[in-house]
């Protein structure tokens, strides 16, 4: 069988779709249709939705699941009364927490990703500049203005990594995919290694590698196992010799990598793995 | 008075953050000092973290608060009876989404972030790789590859923009600045004009542009005040040819730019404003 779930929202939607996602992922056995309905901002969105609603539940023959994060109470009413069970997400977390703080909420929406502190914005949009600028070791003499520098073999996740951490944290993240001068000289860059900032190794199981590698330019010497084995391989010297953390990349999300690397970089003696 | 503020999870911690940011946001008078916790997987950790908290409370001089998403209750438990304000955020909609379902949650632990839908992670890591390739109009011919283009003069947000919409969405963003080639032509070009794809326009303040501007050249004709209102000028010109829809960046962020192109790409005749 089959759900609709509407991820509901007067703003972007990204809080009740996050919280969503995540309370469906106990339920994977479930098949879910999920719809994303941000900047339900007036009665009359509220009411469209009300009709979508019906029709799916008349195609699905059990009505809609609804993640909301609605402040209006009037808006946020009319789907309430719609035909679906609705869960509000926020509401009841306001309350104790405005009794722990001895503050009122402002009730304002989309607050939570609107530019409430341009400092803080500014710093995530120079974060992106910036990895964008030094993506694929293009310079390596920036990677001492980097807060971290992702090394590894090519094709084993460093780029959209690099983007994960500059767009939600602002951090500025280089990297340095392994060439083949590094395995001539059989070591990093000396610019990489003298840099004084962080360090972190990503690896990929071979195998997976040379799937990737085959998808990208298929039958080449670049794809074959024996590259793929010899490339990952000395790679490993590398870190090793220069203690650099390790992350696997085979089987974790570009978010997993990016939460274990901004584990270790915010504890000043935290470990990657 | 400082807050002390910890976003808690065995896992990446996203949801955790997400939602008590959105929390948060409620309380703008209130200066938070918030720390993110991912991966406090081992009894160990969530003693160290009881630790952490009694330190924040003697710096403080009141009790941290603690924004929790724990599906194991012995990890759940130690944190909860630690020296803290502690909201789960997440148990108490497990069960009536349990009922109504008629499923029992799995009850495993970082399931929302990993990767349990290989094809959908591809699909994201794809887009990603498609963005990059297609940034800044380097390659015309490939928008017709591309979901949506976003158009506007150089440094009116397109870059970060497509990035994060191919990150969460899996969307194929490529984006084309308008350049002195256009300003001449006095039209867009024609690879894009014919893409038959959805293009959006993106434009900003002429103040804030010269801002941006003047910031990355200073004193520089590209920076002037004359050169950023022409260029605005002429680009709305241009838009309102083609019937772009236009989406104004100056005071809105990259998810709020996103929410808006992805509620008019999803809905077939949906506005972008």
């Amino acid at each position: 069988m089959k759900r609709t779930v509407y991820f509901v929202s007067e703003s972007t939607g990204i809080t009740a779709e996050t919280m969503g996602h995540s309370l469906l992922s106990q339920f994977d056995t479930v098949d879910f249709e999920q719809v994303y309905m941000p900047y339900i901002n007036t009665e009359a969105r509220a009411h469209a939705l009300c009709q979508r609603m019906q029709e799916a539940h008349a195609r699905d023959g059990v009505r809609p699941i609804v993640f909301a994060t609605m402040l209006d109470q009037d808006i946020g009413g009319i789907i309430k009364q719609g035909n679906c069970f609705y869960l509000e997400l926020f509401e009841q977390f306001v309350e104790p927490l405005s009794v722990e703080l001895g503050v009122a909420p402002s009730r304002k929406s989309g607050r939570s990703h609107a530019i409430t502190k341009p400092s803080s914005y500014t710093k995530r949009i120079d974060a992106i500049n910036f990895a964008m600028a030094n993506d694929d070791g293009v310079r390596p003499d920036n990677f001492r203005y980097a807060d971290v520098v992702l090394v590894g073999v090519s094709r084993s996740g460093k780029t959209p990594t690099c983007l994960y951490l500059a767009m939600h944290y602002g951090i500025r993240a280089a990297n340095h995919p392994i060439t083949e001068e590094d395995f001539e000289r059989g070591d990093l860059p000396p610019e990489l290694v003298d840099a004084h900032t962080r360090v972190f190794g990503l690896t990929i199981d071979p195998q997976r590698l040379q799937a990737i590698r085959e998808e990208r330019r298929p039958g080449s010497a670049y794809a074959s196992a024996e590259r793929c084995l010899r490339d990952i391989r000395e790679a490993q010297t590398m870190f090793k010799r220069h203690t650099i953390p390790v992350l696997n990349t085979t089987s974790q999300s570009i978010e997993e990598i990016s939460s274990h690397i901004l584990r270790a970089v915010k504890s000043p003696n935290g470990t990657a793995a």
